[in-house]
Order: structure tokens, then C-alpha cells, then sequence
């Protein structure tokens, strides 16, 4: 088993890194918090006799060497950036973890015939560049390294000069390297696990997404002197399309979801109907079908609300994943370890997007869950306990050293 | 009459301060580009042989004397800020064509018994700092000095700060004049004039004013893993609330709108349910029973769509008037004038909220509209011809010719 305490002090240590408002973290991708959290894991790998590799998206690779010169490495990854107001687990848990791991081999003497390499992937929120999960998106080829240089925040900062700016533009080509297997441990972020009092998710599949960016024209004019029947009310639209995503949600259910978090009203005044309004619908489904079925009937019906107002709409797709199914062979060796250590678990299938959405495109991969207080995360009250926390990572520490072969 | 092209020239002079994105201004009170249109204007007066006085909201005074010592002035006044994508002529219409009245009462050699006094009202527009028209209010008593000064700006920045900031903070006590009459000349910001041809509106009222400050307190969560029945959607409760006023609204007609021109989403993260949304409606109507109607219905109904949903919905009163009958003695003055003058007019009811509103709480008041085009205004595509501009300021000329006595 591996130490449960120090993974603890480790994780808390790090959310002292981009403290949040309200108890939990805004380490957001390449902003300064982003480069502290680095080098603070970078001295942590470099402590447990890693070696730290940078890629040109940033990401970050820790290597403990295995016995065979020519046997590929086993991977153990997630994120350490965060939503503006996230938690501390979040993709932390995952990379903690994997320095736990390794931590622990070393304590026990343990080596493995596979190298083993703890990965914190670039941009997974894409809370501050779209799309999530970016440099694993490149890695697997699914992005182009310009393009993913080219996405720009809010505040118009390119993801290339920000990771130049923080000085993390590492050397390594992106995807050059090959992976035995990959294994990413998570919080669930969701109920189900915390509701039926299970300590691991066995992850079998991941929802696919859609993130559509809707930009709607509307005419600006005066709310009060402008008649109600001479308004071209893009706000309206907005309304009117952000209840219809959820009536497409709902009539899809079950295993599906849709919602809107990112509204922008231009010049968003009191007293004016906005001439322009950006928002981003965000659907998910496991099944394929399902999901771009919901995709065209959330752009068709939008379109028919829009034109009915006067307001002009477009669509783009700013981020995007099939539905995975992971890899059999590993998600049986997650649930053989989580047997034989003794936790309850159960199948589940992953609401979010994770790295190893990515990475299942490029080599056998699968993902390990713990229970949060709730299903709350990507709120600073996300909140897990240490013995959830050590329970999926003894269950990582089990399945890794199977597959990378004492 | 007055000089249109003189005046003309004035107004695209002052265009020049705080230009807009498109051919419009961006001239936000309290900012530097306001500072800069103050001292211009102040110039201007000043070469007109006017003194000009400040008060300790900003608020200018430029003062021609009268004949007779002991006879209060009449004001001509408006506004110079403009909104965040404002027009050339919203506001400033009104304030340099009081100057042109000057001008050429001077060119006529023309004195009057009282004094005319011409007015830059700070923060009319209200877009920057709530409520609009907050100097005027604040002159008739409606608001504190205090309550002004701290009222912020969507960076926190406080009024009070702002003004001492830009060097305008005045020696007058607000409201310590006194008003024979006001007069305010301003484009129409609605359809009306141009759609029946008429080159003047003589203004008998303005609709009154709800701005309802909405803050919906939801449960910030993952938009991928957290199941449709477990969500607390705020921005769900938000898009209903809009269709609701939209339906208020319309149940209304005729003579009352509603509208949304400012929201805010936290955190604003394309993956995450928004934890709050704050967004404000603006409802009017010139019937003061249907206005305070709808504010109930609006409230009541708000408050039931949130409850469905889990929400918590407060709301915040942050800009009201009530209806406003202009004095009739002076309506009278200024469709004489536009008689006299061979100008095709029509009694109209102001739909927006203007300086003149509050002074009609402390002084004889009234308005003059000229037509804009397609009614377009809030916009920086607002546009009015130097021929329509001119007939309003004749009109005004006159008027105040009548009112401050030769
Ligand atoms: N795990 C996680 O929150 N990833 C961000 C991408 C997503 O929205 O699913
Ligand atoms: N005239 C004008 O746009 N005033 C601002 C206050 C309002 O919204 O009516």
C-alpha cells in the first residue's frame, strides 16, 4: 500500500499553490500560480530520483528508469491547473498520486522492468484556452502544435507566448514518445460513487463532448425607448436557446447531459439590448449517436429561434471528443486490484473529459475514480477524504506495478 | 434662428474625445475621455463669456448673466458621457446646443432678464455607475451625495474616487441652486419622428423606470458529471427570467417595454454551472399603475421560476423613476416655437430616462426631441443630419428666448 499521509500533505501542500477565494484553488494553465505549481512538483520528482522532461506544450514528464533498457514506459498522469474557482483534487489527486506511487516504490525497493512516468499534461481544464484537455489533444495527434500555440484567452493572450511568458516551452517534440500503457486516477466529480458508498470506479468508458460556441447578432438599441416590436433582442435568443438545450438534454436522458457556463452580453449595459451575445453550449453523452444527434438538433432548432427573432447566429465548434471505451485488459487489472485490496467498487463511466480520452488514442489506457463529497467539483468546496484519496491510489500502485512487471 | 453649422462642427469636434470602435464614442463618465470633453467644453464656454461653476458631483454650470440680478436663470441642459458604445449626439446634442443658444444670443447681441445657464450633468447614462441620471438625482434631492459617491463600478471603483481621480470634484453644494425653468434639447433614441416625418417632438412626458438588479445563487458544478436531476442551474433560472420579462412585456402593450442588457455569469467557465448570475431587467412604461405592475409580476414570477429550481433569487431596486408630466407652460413654449418656426412636430412621450426627469421634481421643466435614424441610439451608428439637429436648437432658442424674458 502506498502512504496515505504523505500523498495527504503532498495535495495540501500543492493547494497552497493559486489559493482559491473560498478554501480551494485558481491555478488556471500558464498563469504565474501555474509555474509555481510546477516547480514545486518538478523538485518534488527530482527529490524521488526522477528525471523531468518538458515537451512544447509544457507538459511535463517525470521518469523512473525500469530494468529493460528497451521496454517501453507505463504512464501515470493527470493535470495540475485548475478552474478559476476549483478544487484542490481536480487533476492533482492523479499526479499526486503518481509521486506517491513512485515514492512508494522506492521506499520498498521495488523496480520495474517498464520505466514508469509521472505525466501533468498542459491546459486539461480549458477553462482559460478552449479546448480541454489541449497538449494531450496534441500529443495524440488530434491538434496541431501551431494551432494549440494559436488558441487565445478571454483576454486575447495566445496559449504560445503564455507558455513562453512562463518560461515552460520545453524542448521534447509533442507525441514523440510511446507509451506501454497509460493510467490516469480522478476524482469522479459526480454522486454516483459517494451514493452507493463504493471506494473505486472502475472506468470503463468516457462521455463524448461537444462544446459549440454560439455567436448571436442582434441589433444594439435603447431598452427604452426602442419598441418591443422594432427589438432585435440577441438576448432573447440566448434565453430562448440555452431552455431549449435544456429540453434536449432532458429528452435525451438517460446518459446525457447539456448546459451553458460562458456568457458574454456585448457592450452588456444596463440600458442596452445587446448587439452581440457569446455563449457555449456543453453537451455529453456516452453514445455517439446520442450526442451528435443532440448536436444537430440543438444547431437546427437554434437557427429556427434565432431567425424568428431577426437574430443572426453562427456555430463553432470549439471543443470535441468521441464517447471512449477503455482498455479492457487494463480496467480488469483496476478491478483485480481494487478486489484483491479489499474496496467496494463498481463500473463506471466518466462524465468528464480526462487526458486519458487522449491518450486511449495512442496507447492501452484507462482511468481510476474515488467518491467527492456531493459530485461537487469545479467548485472550491470539491472535497474529498484522505482514506478515498489513498484507497485509489493503492488501487493505481496495484495496477501499475502489474502492468510494468517487477 | 441658430447657427447649424457652427453648431454642427461643435458636435463633431466633441466626437473626437473618446472615439468609439465604429465611428461612434466611448466617452464613459468619470473617465479620462470625460475629463477631456469637460475642459473642451469649458473652453468653448468660456470663450462664449459664460463662467462656469462645478458642483461636488461634477456636475458643470456655465452661466450667461441676466439683466435683472434677482431673477433665477434658466438652465438648458445634458449630458456629455456617453455608453461603452455610444453615439455622437445622445447627450451632447443637448449641452452644445445650449452653448450654440448662447453663442448666438451673443452674435444677436440679444440680453435677456435672466441669467442662462448651461449644464453638463455628471453620469446620465448610467452605464458606468448605477443608476443613470445620478447628478441630476442627487440635485433634486432624489439621492445622497454619500449614496453617490459610493456607488461602483463593475472594477469596484468607487464614484467618489472616480471623480476626485479625473479633477472634477467641484466647491458647489449640489442642489444649492435654484431653476426658473430647464429646458433639455436630445434626440428622439426611438422610431416615431422619422416613420411620420416630423423634424420636432415636443416631449409632454418620459415613461418611469424599474431596473431590477437580479442575483441567482445556484451550485457552481462540473457541466459533464453532474446528472440533469442533481444541477441548480442558475442560468437556467436566468434564460427563464428573460422569456418571463419578454412576456410581461408584451403582455403590456402597448406603452411598456422590458428588457436585459447587462449579465454575469461566475465563474463564466465553459465547464462549469454557474455558481451565480447576476443580470439586471429594465421595465418601463408611462403609466405609473402598469409600471408598478409589472416590477410585482416580474418580481412574484422570478421568484416562483427560481424556487422550481433550487435557486436563490434576490433582487435589488438599483435605478427607479416614476412617470414624468413635463410643465405644461413650457410644453406650451415649445410647440409654439416649432409653430412659429414652420416646424412639423407631434406631441411624444419620451422613452428614455433624462436629466429632465429629475429636475421636474425642483423646477418647471420640459424637453425638445428631434428624430434619429431607424431610431437608433445606445449604438454607435446613432445618427441624426445637421438639418434635423439645427430645427431642434431654434426651437430651444426660442423657447428660452420666451422663458428668460429680453
Ligand atoms: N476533468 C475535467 O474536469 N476536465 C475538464 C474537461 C471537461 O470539461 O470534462
Ligand atoms: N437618454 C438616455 O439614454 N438616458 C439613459 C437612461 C436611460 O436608460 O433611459
Amino acid at each position: 500500500r502506498i502512504k496515505g499521509e504523505r500523498l495527504w500533505d503532498s495535495l495540501m501542500e500543492m493547494a497552497k499553490v493559486g489559493p482559491g477565494l473560498r478554501g480551494g484553488n485558481n491555478r488556471q494553465t500558464l498563469t504565474d500560480a501555474d509555474a509555481e505549481g510546477r516547480a514545486l512538483f518538478r523538485r518534488w520528482c527530482e527529490a524521488a530520483g526522477m528525471t523531468v522532461a518538458v515537451d512544447r506544450m509544457g507538459t511535463m514528464f517525470a521518469t523512473r528508469p525500469g530494468t529493460d533498457p528497451d521496454a517501453l514506459p507505463v504512464y501515470i498522469g493527470s493535470h495540475l491547473d485548475t478552474q478559476p474557482t476549483g478544487g484542490k483534487f481536480d487533476g492533482v489527486l492523479g499526479v499526486l498520486a503518481g509521486l506517491e506511487v513512485v515514492r512508494s516504490l522506492n521506499d520498498l525497493g521495488i523496480r520495474t522492468r517498464h520505466p514508469v512516468v509521472v505525466t501533468n499534461w498542459t491546459n486539461e481544464e480549458g477553462a482559460r484556452f478552449a479546448p480541454a484537455m489541449l497538449a494531450s489533444g496534441v500529443f495524440a495527434g488530434v491538434h496541431t502544435l501551431d494551432w494549440a500555440y494559436g488558441r487565445k484567452d478571454s483576454e486575447g493572450k495566445s496559449f504560445g507566448d503564455e507558455l513562453a511568458r512562463i518560461g515552460w516551452v520545453g524542448e521534447e517534440e509533442v507525441g514523440a514518445r510511446k507509451m506501454h500503457a497509460y493510467f490516469e486516477y480522478h476524482i469522479e466529480q459526480g454522486p454516483i460513487l459517494e451514493a452507493e458508498d463504493r471506494q473505486i470506479g472502475v472506468v470503463t468508458h468516457c462521455q463524448g463532448l461537444w462544446w459549440l460556441e454560439f455567436t448571436l447578432t442582434g441589433k444594439e438599441a435603447h431598452t427604452g425607448s426602442t419598441p418591443m416590436a422594432l427589438r432585435v433582442n440577441a438576448g432573447l435568443a440566448m434565453a430562448r436557446i440555452i431552455e431549449m438545450v435544456q429540453r434536449v438534454a432532458m429528452d435525451s436522458q438517460p446518459d446525457a447531459v447539456g448546459g451553458v457556463g460562458q456568457v458574454a452580453f456585448s457592450p452588456n449595459s444596463r440600458n442596452v439590448l445587446p448587439g452581440k451575445v457569446v455563449f457555449t453550449v456543453d453537451i455529453r453523452s456516452p453514445d455517439l449517436a446520442k450526442l451528435d444527434g443532440m448536436r444537430a438538433r440543438i444547431e437546427a432548432e437554434a437557427a429556427e429561434i434565432a431567425a424568428a427573432l431577426g437574430v443572426g447566429c453562427t456555430v463553432e465548434a470549439v471543443g470535441h471528443f468521441d464517447p471512449v471505451t477503455f482498455d479492457p485488459t487494463l480496467v480488469g487489472r483496476v478491478r483485480a486490484a481494487a478486489e484483491r485490496l479489499g474496496y467496494s467498487h463498481r463500473n463506471i463511466v466518466s462524465g468528464a473529459g480526462h487526458d486519458a480520452c487522449w491518450t486511449a488514442k495512442v496507447a492501452p489506457s484507462t482511468m481510476i475514480m474515488c467518491p467527492c463529497v456531493d459530485g461537487l467539483s469545479h467548485n472550491e468546496d470539491e472535497t474529498i477524504t484522505p482514506d478515498w484519496a489513498a484507497a485509489g491510489a493503492d488501487v493505481l500502485f496495484h495496477a501499475v506495478i502489474e502492468t510494468a512487471e517487477i
